[in-house]
């Protein structure tokens, strides 16, 4: 790591890490990072809602043996967190992926390859982790049953699959910087014999007033994805499934009526919808919708390990982290978001040996409350952007 | 247009078009779309309430084919949204009235024209597109009944009556700009023989700590307006009539069993009682009172495509756009007011999508969520003080 | 008027004489109008819970003949508003309480005089208008009866008795600023023979750390104040009795039994215990207490016309109007108090005709929502101080 | 005391004290004091919640001889307040716990003294005041049944079992800070035969990025207290025991049926869980649950004798008072503590006066509203969406 990873010192707390990424980071793509879609509603209002869950710690439970095990996604995790698919983790840092990936592992948590990486799934794969692949609908449905067989065959442990990515949200800093992905960082699991054209697009030059990201979206992404497609995807594989980006309890309800291992509550980061709801809010209906029949993941505004508590209590079987995990990768590579995931480790073990949880099942059973006083001041804070 | 439209590359939303009016109209012409009345509390809370109409997206539906064609004013339209009746549209740019009702036209939507409107219905209406003329309550009926001759004549195809300005509220920027109509603005329509002095009042000298318009509102309108006036006006024509200002469901009630063909839930976006409920605050139980004999309008706040969504999935059949359409104006005349309109078609087009709408009826079968249910909910889940 | 009246075409609304009174007072004397007790969570939460009040407008009800005539504090007034009770009004300019008075008497509405009034009392009830006499509880009843006496030979309507003034709220601004009533600005009725000590601390030298209207305050009032008290009081004589400063509503039911005119809801403009409930949310509660006994009415908090229609619609059957008559007094004196209620006046009226209301009756009449939408945005706005 | 109490006239609230120890503190010292635990959610919520209990007033009750005296800690105070528990007063002012103790003896309230006290338990109970022994679960159970015993025969009251650090917040400004407690003020009651290592480690050099306090903490303190571990405790002396730290209304049932004489409603200030929910919220339930099986003690965000009031009129039997106190004796040693502690008894008489209350018993009886009830009763009486 070297040179790179010296400020590190000041780095303690996963929430320090987005400030530290203002200096590790070209200013546009830390936009595309951090930003959301529209007036950025959503992405502030992820935040508020977050802070005015108040947990009820309890006491006098043992928790010197506290543990953050749990099932999730489907196998046995050091945490209950998952690395989010993000595209382009090349643009963060030389390490990309590799790097993402492998500090993943070490942690024990799984890891989501995003179907735009920058670089192909079998050396993410190999890096010999929980590797979950992510998917949008593509329009050349040949690609994306080679994209599942690939995953197959590169041992990859799922599939997940995006649903709420019909089109691009409005990602007004991306097209105020006339964003295009670096040269080199483009979507390499695309770039197959016949898919050139795609990849150049979004390495494309800048354009002012444009997003190279959100042209290329809608070439390549199909706005017809809808419920029968669901049965086509699980027919052309063994690999279980998890559908993200749901946010209502009906949908839901249909969703666990079929063979899918798991959804997840997300409104994107705030990258879509602009004035969707808080995932956080949404959380404890669609789990009432579910009611078991799968894994319930929460995924949007996850800052650290209270968050992660939060979500437990509220009835997920674990989270995405997004954002926080890249500032780490752009911080110090591999080692940075090592440094990232072990901070996130000790928050939650912390949060919950002060919560009284020596493990998630009592995390799960922890009482939260939201009075107005706390909704007064939190989404105050939110809407006063 | 040529020059005036330079720095249109950065208008990327309709919400942008408001920070650029600032250098594209006088301050006291600003002030005068942009202000509200009294402390501005009213004007503040409609967005207040709007950004906190937190939308749940559907996923999983074909959005391929996504339209925002509706019903909406008693006709098909491109998307739900009509321009509101704004006065003296010609002090905002030379184009005037005739400029944004170019661009409704060429956007599909109606236009509803002001009776104050700095060029003649007539020309307006020869645009072309679906015009509507708007009235307040004259002293003078004889004025009132020949506007709605003409408008008939004309080719209106309805009439909007505005009922919430028995005076005008105190609008203390127009006060302290002393700011009068530039001349050559003034109300047109008002000009026939024996009308001179109406219009001369408004376009007089600026007279500091009073507002010319509030000065000619108080001299020509008619505060004694009340529901049995509303028959006198259906008999003078067969136009659909349109009541604007309605926030009370006992009246939205009793509006209803008149022979109306939609009502306009307005606060008249914070300019006529400050204080006032915000419009979509007073939405849903309107619409409960109504129960469908009428459309239901919503103004007031409309500031992007979300917003749309969010009156469609709280009842309205459509909304009226009101300052954003002038803001478009100021910037480049008709074909500012064009690109405007393109962007909201946009905005709206891709919320819905973002929302698993292809139609507006899907739209207006999305969910809402807001701090007010959450908090009910936790309350009743039996956190109580 | 002259010279200090030159500003006033700037004062287009009851509101903007706040701001004017920083330059027409003294710093100290100015903060002792304007400050509230402690941390001045009540003086911020009194206006924060008035603006979360929404009112629903009505719409099509003739106001061409609006009137804000009213039946208040026992008599027919020009609108539900009197002069709250004021100590010190010499301070705030030369005119005085008489200036005050007779710009209320000239607005054909009550002046309610201080027990602690610069000039006697005698003076302010030959002005002529509606004169009613506010008492603290004096240690020294035989003070206190001479005073009930000669408010009924000065030909006072009736007696205002301060219930919740036991001791003086800590004025923290006032023991910062050292403050002492000016040298012949003190409390005249109390120079009678026997008193000269009394009035004597009041305008003594500023002590740093001190006020020396608290000091008066503890020595002169009695925190012994209960209920057989009234009765003692109502044996003086003959006047309409007032209680000022009822906020619970079982102190309100008892109240209502006893023989008197009526009660006021007020927290003291903030000035006592800081962390009260704001007057408008216990205004509610506390006339269904009352259930149409005696009168209810509202103080602390009122700042324009909307306010005053907003107490209506809540059950008040008027307001006290405080800091905001001193301002208009200090910056005018007479006149710039007259100038002040002529701006109340327009502001009521022209509230009431933009809410549909002809009159009082049809005010009390009115709807209020409070979202929590609302709340949110308002109460934040308080907290965030 | 001299020079260091020099600018006491500008201290005339409570909270003056806070802004005072920026000056008369070291920064470190100061954030030690004044900070919370992760991004403080928590140490902000408690005070949000605390401004928004208000208050209502009761009137004309005779509070001429208003009386804070009460039992409290099982015993009669001069007011329902005990100073908290807070380690290395030392490094506070010179005076350290013996300052304090004797303000509060002089305040007639008692002390609790900390476990990590900067001089032995034995010299603060010889100040002869009320003094308890507050106690962390050491891994060194030999230890804790010493300081029990030591406890006893120096004559304390009681002990306060501290049963929410399984191990140290993340205090992030003290990890910035590289805090370390200063030489010669560490623990003194660990300083036996054996413990040497302990507190050396406490007063270490500053090491960046790590805070000495956690690292101690981590190495003294057991984790594994449970249930169980009560019942020994209790055995080990026959002094009336009160468990702190307790938030859910669970564990308040569970511990109230233990033969424990209160317990205490806290979130260390905001030093613990971050997330978790304000004290003063959870207070109404925690009593319920307890149902006056013991005393119930309200810790965390009292900053003024109002608030004092607002944990009375929630059920406490009275309050821990925490960082003022150490900002009293920062500025001026015991007679600042003492200026401090009578400030308070100040505000809290005159809080209790000016709310109608002539002792405890009648503030015990006081109603609050909250924007919560306020809310719920809007939605309740017919608004809602």
């Amino acid at each position: 790591m070297g040179g790179d990873d010296n400020g590190d010192r000041a780095l303690l707390s996963v929430r320090d890490a987005e400030q530290s990424a203002a200096a590790d980071l070209p200013p546009d793509v830390r936009d595309f990072i951090a930003g959301g879609s529209g007036a950025e509603v959503t992405l502030a209002a992820n935040r508020a809602a977050l802070e005015l869950v108040y947990l009820v710690p309890r006491v006098l439970n043992d928790v010197s043996d506290c543990t953050t095990t749990a099932q999730f996604l489907g196998s046995g995790v050091a945490m209950p967190v998952a690395i989010a698919p993000m595209a382009y983790q090349g643009m963060v840092h030389a390490d990309g992926e590799l790097g993402l990936a492998r500090a993943a592992r070490a942690a024990g948590i799984p890891y989501v390859a995003a179907m735009l990486s920058s670089c192909p799934l079998e050396e993410i794969a190999a890096v010999g982790g929980s590797t979950w692949l992510q998917l949008y609908w593509l329009r050349d449905r040949g690609l994306l049953r080679d994209l599942v067989r690939r995953a197959q065959e590169a041992g990859c442990r799922g599939l997940m699959l995006t649903v709420d990515v019909p089109k691009l949200g409005s990602r007004l800093r991306d097209m105020r910087n006339g964003f295009a992905v670096p040269a080199g960082a483009g979507a390499a699991n695309l770039a197959a014999p016949g898919n050139g054209t795609a990849q150049a697009s979004m390495a494309g030059a800048a354009v002012p007033g444009s997003s190279a990201v959100a042209t290329h979206t809608a070439a390549a992404f199909d706005p017809s994805l809808s419920w029968p497609d669901i049965a086509w995807l699980r027919d052309q594989s063994d690999l279980p499934l998890v559908l993200k980006g749901i946010l209502d309890p009906a949908d839901a309800h249909r969703a666990a009526d079929l063979d899918i291992a798991g959804l997840v509550v997300s409104n994107h980061g705030g990258r879509q919808l602009d004035g969707a709801v808080p995932s956080i809010t949404a959380l404890p209906e669609v789990c009432a919708a579910v009611a078991g029949r799968c894994e319930v993941i929460l995924d949007s505004g996850i800052r650290d390990g209270t968050d992660v508590l939060r979500a437990l209590a509220l009835g997920a079987s674990g989270v995405l982290l997004g954002r926080p995990a890249l500032w780490g990768l752009a911080r110090g590579g591999e080692a940075g978001a090592s440094r990232l995931l072990g901070l996130l480790q000790d928050e939650l073990t912390s949060a919950m040996m002060l919560a009284g949880c020596p493990d998630v099942t009592a995390a799960a059973a922890l009482r939260t409350v939201s009075p107005v006083a706390a909704t007064v001041d939190a989404v105050a804070r939110g809407y006063s952007r």
